[in-house]
Protein backbone atom coordinates (compact mmCIF):
# COMPACT_ATOMS: atom_id res chain seq x y z
CA UNK A 1 0.00 0.00 0.00
CA UNK A 2 1.66 3.38 -0.89
CA UNK A 3 1.66 5.85 1.32
CA UNK A 4 2.09 9.41 1.37
CA UNK A 5 2.91 12.08 3.78
CA UNK A 6 3.05 15.47 4.47
CA UNK A 7 4.17 18.02 7.02
CA UNK A 8 2.52 21.22 5.72
CA UNK A 9 4.38 24.06 5.58
CA UNK A 10 4.86 27.09 3.27
CA UNK A 11 8.84 27.88 2.98
CA UNK A 12 9.74 24.19 3.70
CA UNK A 13 6.94 21.52 3.49
CA UNK A 14 8.17 17.94 4.15
CA UNK A 15 6.49 15.31 1.66
CA UNK A 16 7.46 11.43 1.58
CA UNK A 17 6.11 8.34 -0.11
CA UNK A 18 6.33 4.44 1.18
CA UNK A 19 4.64 0.97 0.58
CA UNK A 20 3.36 -0.06 3.62
CA UNK A 21 2.07 -4.09 4.11
CA UNK A 22 -1.69 -3.89 2.17
CA UNK A 23 -4.27 -3.05 4.72
CA UNK A 24 -5.96 -6.16 6.09
CA UNK A 25 -3.10 -8.12 5.00
CA UNK A 26 -2.21 -9.79 8.35
CA UNK A 27 1.20 -8.86 9.62
CA UNK A 28 2.59 -12.58 9.63
CA UNK A 29 2.32 -12.58 5.71
CA UNK A 30 5.46 -11.26 3.79
CA UNK A 31 7.33 -8.24 5.72
CA UNK A 32 5.10 -6.00 7.92
CA UNK A 33 8.20 -3.06 7.64
CA UNK A 34 8.01 -0.37 4.88
CA UNK A 35 10.10 0.45 2.46
CA UNK A 36 11.03 3.78 1.35
CA UNK A 37 10.11 5.43 -2.04
CA UNK A 38 10.81 9.29 -1.77
CA UNK A 39 11.16 12.29 0.71
CA UNK A 40 11.85 15.45 0.17
CA UNK A 41 11.41 19.30 1.20
CA UNK A 42 9.10 21.41 -1.46
CA UNK A 43 10.41 25.06 -0.75
CA UNK A 44 8.76 28.52 -1.61
CA UNK A 45 10.69 32.24 -1.41
CA UNK A 46 9.75 34.04 1.77
CA UNK A 47 10.11 37.09 -0.28
CA UNK A 48 7.62 36.23 -2.91
CA UNK A 49 4.01 37.38 -2.31
CA UNK A 50 1.70 35.29 -0.48
CA UNK A 51 -0.63 34.20 -3.23
CA UNK A 52 2.19 33.08 -5.69
CA UNK A 53 3.83 31.38 -2.87
CA UNK A 54 0.63 29.01 -2.63
CA UNK A 55 0.16 28.29 -6.14
CA UNK A 56 3.44 27.53 -6.54
CA UNK A 57 3.28 25.06 -3.29
CA UNK A 58 0.16 23.65 -4.63
CA UNK A 59 1.78 23.26 -8.41
CA UNK A 60 4.03 21.20 -6.26
CA UNK A 61 1.88 18.90 -4.23
CA UNK A 62 0.01 18.23 -7.18
CA UNK A 63 3.10 17.00 -9.23
CA UNK A 64 4.22 14.47 -6.59
CA UNK A 65 0.51 13.07 -6.12
CA UNK A 66 0.59 12.67 -9.95
CA UNK A 67 3.87 11.35 -10.31
CA UNK A 68 3.76 8.86 -7.15
CA UNK A 69 -0.63 8.06 -7.06
CA UNK A 70 -0.31 7.18 -3.47
CA UNK A 71 -3.44 4.88 -1.86
CA UNK A 72 -3.58 7.46 0.93
CA UNK A 73 -2.02 10.83 1.92
CA UNK A 74 -1.89 11.72 5.65
CA UNK A 75 -1.53 15.20 6.74
CA UNK A 76 -0.02 16.18 10.21
CA UNK A 77 -2.86 17.60 11.91
CA UNK A 78 -2.74 21.74 12.48
CA UNK A 79 -4.11 23.61 15.77
CA UNK A 80 -5.05 26.82 15.71
CA UNK A 81 -4.25 27.30 19.19
CA UNK A 82 -0.27 26.85 18.87
CA UNK A 83 2.45 29.03 16.12
CA UNK A 84 -0.33 32.11 15.77
CA UNK A 85 2.09 33.65 13.52
CA UNK A 86 2.77 30.87 11.07
CA UNK A 87 -0.50 28.47 11.74
CA UNK A 88 -2.88 30.42 8.79
CA UNK A 89 -0.47 29.40 6.21
CA UNK A 90 0.22 25.81 7.58
CA UNK A 91 -3.53 25.44 7.62
CA UNK A 92 -3.87 26.79 3.62
CA UNK A 93 -0.77 24.44 2.63
CA UNK A 94 -2.67 21.72 4.33
CA UNK A 95 -5.65 22.41 2.22
CA UNK A 96 -3.49 22.88 -0.74
CA UNK A 97 -2.27 18.95 -0.07
CA UNK A 98 -5.82 17.42 0.68
CA UNK A 99 -7.93 19.15 -2.25
CA UNK A 100 -4.67 17.67 -4.72
CA UNK A 101 -5.64 14.47 -3.34
CA UNK A 102 -9.31 14.34 -3.05
CA UNK A 103 -9.81 15.66 -6.17
CA UNK A 104 -8.31 12.69 -7.20
CA UNK A 105 -10.10 10.47 -5.51
CA UNK A 106 -7.59 9.46 -3.01
CA UNK A 107 -8.27 9.23 0.93
CA UNK A 108 -7.16 11.50 3.45
CA UNK A 109 -6.24 10.83 6.48
CA UNK A 110 -4.34 13.37 9.77
CA UNK A 111 -2.57 12.28 12.59
CA UNK A 112 -1.08 14.71 15.22
CA UNK A 113 2.82 15.46 15.72
CA UNK A 114 2.29 13.43 19.22
CA UNK A 115 0.61 10.48 17.93
CA UNK A 116 3.36 10.00 14.81
CA UNK A 117 6.72 10.92 17.39
CA UNK A 118 4.70 8.01 19.69
CA UNK A 119 4.54 5.58 16.83
CA UNK A 120 8.01 5.42 15.88
CA UNK A 121 9.68 6.57 18.81
CA UNK A 122 7.55 5.67 21.89
CA UNK A 123 7.38 8.52 23.36
CA UNK A 124 4.82 11.63 22.21
CA UNK A 125 6.95 14.14 22.95
CA UNK A 126 10.37 12.88 21.41
CA UNK A 127 13.11 15.67 20.17
CA UNK A 128 13.02 15.69 16.33
CA UNK A 129 16.88 13.97 16.03
CA UNK A 130 15.16 10.92 17.69
CA UNK A 131 12.46 10.97 15.04
CA UNK A 132 15.09 11.37 12.55
CA UNK A 133 16.86 8.24 14.16
CA UNK A 134 14.09 6.29 14.23
CA UNK A 135 13.19 6.43 10.79
CA UNK A 136 16.25 5.91 9.10
CA UNK A 137 16.23 2.51 11.56
CA UNK A 138 12.59 1.27 10.67
CA UNK A 139 13.21 2.23 6.93
CA UNK A 140 17.10 1.05 6.83
CA UNK A 141 17.90 4.38 5.09
CA UNK A 142 21.95 4.29 4.23
CA UNK A 143 21.84 7.89 6.63
CA UNK A 144 19.62 10.33 8.00
CA UNK A 145 16.50 11.64 6.54
CA UNK A 146 17.35 15.62 6.15
CA UNK A 147 16.40 18.18 6.74
CA UNK A 148 13.95 16.97 9.41
CA UNK A 149 10.92 17.99 7.61
CA UNK A 150 11.49 15.06 5.47
CA UNK A 151 12.34 12.55 8.32
CA UNK A 152 8.52 14.51 9.54
CA UNK A 153 6.64 13.31 6.67
CA UNK A 154 8.32 10.08 6.82
CA UNK A 155 7.30 9.03 10.35
CA UNK A 156 3.76 10.27 9.14
CA UNK A 157 3.71 7.94 6.59
CA UNK A 158 5.44 4.87 9.20
CA UNK A 159 2.99 5.98 11.68
CA UNK A 160 -0.38 5.32 9.62
CA UNK A 161 1.24 2.13 8.17
CA UNK A 162 1.61 0.88 11.54
CA UNK A 163 -2.25 1.97 12.65
CA UNK A 164 -3.40 0.37 9.33
CA UNK A 165 -1.41 -3.36 10.47
CA UNK A 166 -2.37 -2.70 14.35
CA UNK A 167 -5.69 -3.93 13.74
CA UNK A 168 -4.73 -7.50 12.31
CA UNK A 169 -1.19 -7.54 13.64
CA UNK A 170 -1.92 -8.62 17.29
CA UNK A 171 0.28 -11.44 17.51
CA UNK A 172 3.23 -9.41 19.26
CA UNK A 173 5.95 -11.33 18.88
CA UNK A 174 6.31 -9.76 15.04
CA UNK A 175 5.94 -6.08 16.48
CA UNK A 176 9.18 -3.92 16.62
CA UNK A 177 9.56 -2.34 19.93
CA UNK A 178 8.30 0.97 18.96
CA UNK A 179 5.62 -0.79 17.66
CA UNK A 180 4.69 -2.60 21.03
CA UNK A 181 4.23 0.98 22.46
CA UNK A 182 2.35 1.91 19.92
CA UNK A 183 -0.13 -0.43 20.69
CA UNK A 184 -0.15 -0.37 24.04
CA UNK A 185 -0.67 3.68 23.63
CA UNK A 186 -3.21 3.08 21.35
CA UNK A 187 -5.24 1.14 23.54
CA UNK A 188 -4.23 4.02 26.33
CA UNK A 189 -5.68 6.67 24.22
CA UNK A 190 -8.98 4.35 23.15
CA UNK A 191 -9.48 4.12 27.40
CA UNK A 192 -9.72 8.29 27.72
CA UNK A 193 -12.50 8.41 24.75
CA UNK A 194 -9.46 10.19 22.41
CA UNK A 195 -10.25 9.10 18.95
CA UNK A 196 -7.65 10.13 16.61
CA UNK A 197 -9.52 9.88 13.23
CA UNK A 198 -9.60 11.15 9.28
CA UNK A 199 -11.25 14.62 8.60
CA UNK A 200 -12.77 15.46 11.97
CA UNK A 201 -11.14 18.87 11.81
CA UNK A 202 -13.83 19.64 9.09
CA UNK A 203 -16.93 18.48 11.49
CA UNK A 204 -17.30 21.13 13.37
CA UNK A 205 -16.14 24.21 10.76
CA UNK A 206 -18.07 26.76 8.79
CA UNK B 1 -11.95 47.03 -14.35
CA UNK B 2 -13.38 43.71 -13.47
CA UNK B 3 -12.84 42.78 -9.51
CA UNK B 4 -14.02 39.61 -7.65
CA UNK B 5 -14.58 40.00 -4.14
CA UNK B 6 -14.24 37.22 -1.86
CA UNK B 7 -15.93 36.53 1.68
CA UNK B 8 -14.08 32.34 2.49
CA UNK B 9 -16.00 30.49 4.32
CA UNK B 10 -16.34 26.19 4.23
CA UNK B 11 -20.00 26.39 4.45
CA UNK B 12 -20.89 29.50 2.79
CA UNK B 13 -18.28 31.31 0.86
CA UNK B 14 -19.40 34.98 -0.79
CA UNK B 15 -18.33 35.52 -3.94
CA UNK B 16 -19.12 38.70 -6.24
CA UNK B 17 -17.71 40.27 -9.46
CA UNK B 18 -18.39 44.20 -9.97
CA UNK B 19 -16.92 46.54 -12.59
CA UNK B 20 -14.90 49.47 -11.41
CA UNK B 21 -13.74 52.37 -13.02
CA UNK B 22 -10.05 51.69 -14.63
CA UNK B 23 -7.52 52.02 -12.67
CA UNK B 24 -5.79 55.73 -13.29
CA UNK B 25 -8.78 56.52 -15.14
CA UNK B 26 -9.88 60.16 -13.40
CA UNK B 27 -13.25 59.77 -11.99
CA UNK B 28 -14.56 63.00 -13.33
CA UNK B 29 -13.75 60.63 -17.15
CA UNK B 30 -16.94 58.36 -17.08
CA UNK B 31 -19.01 57.19 -14.15
CA UNK B 32 -17.12 56.36 -11.05
CA UNK B 33 -19.83 54.35 -10.15
CA UNK B 34 -19.29 50.52 -9.57
CA UNK B 35 -21.56 48.50 -11.52
CA UNK B 36 -23.15 45.22 -10.46
CA UNK B 37 -21.75 41.80 -12.61
CA UNK B 38 -22.42 38.95 -10.60
CA UNK B 39 -22.69 37.38 -6.81
CA UNK B 40 -23.36 33.96 -5.19
CA UNK B 41 -22.70 32.10 -2.22
CA UNK B 42 -20.85 29.18 -2.76
CA UNK B 43 -21.92 26.17 -0.43
CA UNK B 44 -20.26 22.74 0.89
CA UNK B 45 -22.41 20.33 2.78
CA UNK B 46 -21.30 20.08 7.03
CA UNK B 47 -21.37 16.14 7.02
CA UNK B 48 -19.22 15.31 4.07
CA UNK B 49 -15.29 15.38 5.03
CA UNK B 50 -13.04 18.13 5.52
CA UNK B 51 -11.18 16.90 2.16
CA UNK B 52 -14.00 16.73 -0.30
CA UNK B 53 -15.45 19.39 1.02
CA UNK B 54 -12.40 21.87 -0.40
CA UNK B 55 -11.85 20.29 -3.52
CA UNK B 56 -15.81 20.92 -4.24
CA UNK B 57 -15.13 24.87 -3.05
CA UNK B 58 -11.97 24.72 -5.23
CA UNK B 59 -13.23 23.28 -7.92
CA UNK B 60 -16.41 25.99 -7.88
CA UNK B 61 -13.85 28.95 -6.67
CA UNK B 62 -11.64 27.99 -9.94
CA UNK B 63 -15.18 27.71 -12.29
CA UNK B 64 -16.17 31.38 -10.84
CA UNK B 65 -12.39 32.53 -11.96
CA UNK B 66 -12.62 30.74 -14.94
CA UNK B 67 -15.91 32.16 -15.88
CA UNK B 68 -15.63 35.96 -15.19
CA UNK B 69 -12.05 36.42 -15.60
CA UNK B 70 -11.56 39.71 -12.99
CA UNK B 71 -8.52 42.01 -13.54
CA UNK B 72 -7.74 41.56 -9.56
CA UNK B 73 -9.01 39.27 -6.91
CA UNK B 74 -10.01 40.78 -3.38
CA UNK B 75 -10.18 38.19 -0.33
CA UNK B 76 -11.48 39.23 3.25
CA UNK B 77 -8.28 39.23 5.33
CA UNK B 78 -8.66 36.20 8.38
CA UNK B 79 -7.22 36.64 11.33
CA UNK B 80 -5.61 34.11 13.67
CA UNK B 81 -6.82 35.21 16.83
CA UNK B 82 -10.84 35.25 16.35
CA UNK B 83 -13.18 32.34 15.67
CA UNK B 84 -10.78 29.70 16.50
CA UNK B 85 -13.02 27.09 15.66
CA UNK B 86 -13.55 28.03 11.96
CA UNK B 87 -10.77 30.36 11.25
CA UNK B 88 -8.51 27.08 9.70
CA UNK B 89 -10.95 26.19 7.33
CA UNK B 90 -12.32 29.90 6.72
CA UNK B 91 -7.55 30.84 6.20
CA UNK B 92 -7.70 26.92 3.72
CA UNK B 93 -10.91 28.47 1.97
CA UNK B 94 -8.89 31.51 1.52
CA UNK B 95 -6.12 30.01 0.44
CA UNK B 96 -7.60 28.09 -2.02
CA UNK B 97 -8.98 31.52 -3.69
CA UNK B 98 -5.77 33.19 -3.65
CA UNK B 99 -4.55 30.04 -5.73
CA UNK B 100 -7.15 30.32 -8.10
CA UNK B 101 -6.50 33.40 -8.99
CA UNK B 102 -2.37 32.97 -9.01
CA UNK B 103 -1.79 30.43 -10.90
CA UNK B 104 -3.70 32.43 -13.76
CA UNK B 105 -1.64 34.93 -13.02
CA UNK B 106 -4.36 37.12 -11.88
CA UNK B 107 -3.38 39.52 -8.84
CA UNK B 108 -4.70 39.54 -5.34
CA UNK B 109 -5.45 42.09 -2.67
CA UNK B 110 -6.78 41.50 0.44
CA UNK B 111 -8.48 43.94 3.19
CA UNK B 112 -9.91 43.70 6.29
CA UNK B 113 -13.79 43.12 7.38
CA UNK B 114 -13.43 46.81 9.16
CA UNK B 115 -12.06 48.63 6.32
CA UNK B 116 -14.41 46.89 3.43
CA UNK B 117 -17.36 48.41 6.31
CA UNK B 118 -16.18 51.70 6.43
CA UNK B 119 -15.82 51.90 2.97
CA UNK B 120 -19.06 51.26 2.23
CA UNK B 121 -20.99 52.56 5.43
CA UNK B 122 -18.51 55.01 6.60
CA UNK B 123 -17.99 52.87 9.92
CA UNK B 124 -15.61 50.19 10.64
CA UNK B 125 -18.23 48.61 12.99
CA UNK B 126 -21.07 48.45 10.78
CA UNK B 127 -23.84 45.67 11.03
CA UNK B 128 -24.23 43.62 8.51
CA UNK B 129 -27.74 44.70 7.71
CA UNK B 130 -26.56 48.79 6.94
CA UNK B 131 -23.66 46.43 4.48
CA UNK B 132 -26.31 44.86 2.78
CA UNK B 133 -28.55 48.70 2.13
CA UNK B 134 -25.39 50.38 1.27
CA UNK B 135 -24.51 47.42 -1.22
CA UNK B 136 -27.83 48.11 -2.61
CA UNK B 137 -28.06 51.77 -3.01
CA UNK B 138 -24.05 52.11 -4.27
CA UNK B 139 -24.88 49.12 -7.04
CA UNK B 140 -28.66 50.77 -7.69
CA UNK B 141 -29.55 46.92 -7.40
CA UNK B 142 -33.57 46.30 -7.23
CA UNK B 143 -33.64 44.54 -3.97
CA UNK B 144 -31.28 43.54 -0.68
CA UNK B 145 -28.22 40.90 -1.88
CA UNK B 146 -28.99 37.68 0.04
CA UNK B 147 -27.36 36.01 2.24
CA UNK B 148 -25.46 38.71 3.66
CA UNK B 149 -22.06 36.22 2.35
CA UNK B 150 -22.60 37.50 -1.25
CA UNK B 151 -23.14 41.19 0.41
CA UNK B 152 -19.94 41.26 1.93
CA UNK B 153 -18.12 39.89 -1.25
CA UNK B 154 -20.31 42.72 -2.83
CA UNK B 155 -18.81 45.13 -1.06
CA UNK B 156 -15.39 44.11 -0.73
CA UNK B 157 -15.06 44.21 -4.86
CA UNK B 158 -16.92 47.78 -4.07
CA UNK B 159 -14.51 48.89 -1.15
CA UNK B 160 -11.14 48.03 -3.82
CA UNK B 161 -12.58 50.12 -6.69
CA UNK B 162 -12.53 53.15 -4.37
CA UNK B 163 -9.46 52.51 -3.09
CA UNK B 164 -7.94 51.91 -6.54
CA UNK B 165 -10.02 55.37 -7.62
CA UNK B 166 -9.22 57.36 -4.22
CA UNK B 167 -5.67 57.41 -5.47
CA UNK B 168 -6.84 59.94 -8.26
CA UNK B 169 -10.23 60.57 -7.92
CA UNK B 170 -9.12 63.75 -5.30
CA UNK B 171 -12.22 65.99 -7.04
CA UNK B 172 -14.60 65.55 -3.59
CA UNK B 173 -17.31 66.88 -5.03
CA UNK B 174 -17.62 63.91 -7.29
CA UNK B 175 -17.65 61.47 -4.37
CA UNK B 176 -20.23 60.06 -2.37
CA UNK B 177 -20.91 60.48 1.21
CA UNK B 178 -19.42 57.27 2.13
CA UNK B 179 -16.43 57.80 -0.30
CA UNK B 180 -15.54 61.13 1.25
CA UNK B 181 -15.58 58.69 4.58
CA UNK B 182 -13.80 56.26 3.22
CA UNK B 183 -10.87 58.68 1.74
CA UNK B 184 -10.58 60.27 5.17
CA UNK B 185 -10.38 57.19 7.38
CA UNK B 186 -7.99 55.92 4.63
CA UNK B 187 -5.70 59.48 5.38
CA UNK B 188 -6.24 59.10 9.03
CA UNK B 189 -4.74 55.38 9.12
CA UNK B 190 -2.18 56.81 7.06
CA UNK B 191 -1.20 59.04 9.40
CA UNK B 192 -0.96 56.49 12.62
CA UNK B 193 1.41 54.58 10.07
CA UNK B 194 -1.36 51.64 9.64
CA UNK B 195 -0.20 50.22 6.20
CA UNK B 196 -3.64 47.83 4.52
CA UNK B 197 -2.08 46.17 1.38
CA UNK B 198 -1.56 43.12 -0.49
CA UNK B 199 -0.04 39.91 0.46
CA UNK B 200 1.06 41.13 3.54
CA UNK B 201 0.17 37.79 5.25
CA UNK B 202 2.67 35.91 3.67
CA UNK B 203 5.80 38.20 4.62
CA UNK B 204 5.71 37.08 8.14
CA UNK B 205 4.79 33.57 7.62
CA UNK B 206 6.69 30.08 7.02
Amino acid sequence: MRIMGIDPGLTRCGIAVIEGPKAGLPGSIGSPKPTFVAADVLRTHPNKDLEFRLAEMSAQLNEWVERYRPEILLVERVFAQHNVSTVMTTAQVAGLAMVAAASRGIPVGQHTPSEVKAAVTGYGDAPKEQVQHMVQRILALPKLSQPADAADALALAICHSWRQGSAVATDTSIQTTAQQRWAAAERAARRTGYRAGRGRMGKKSS
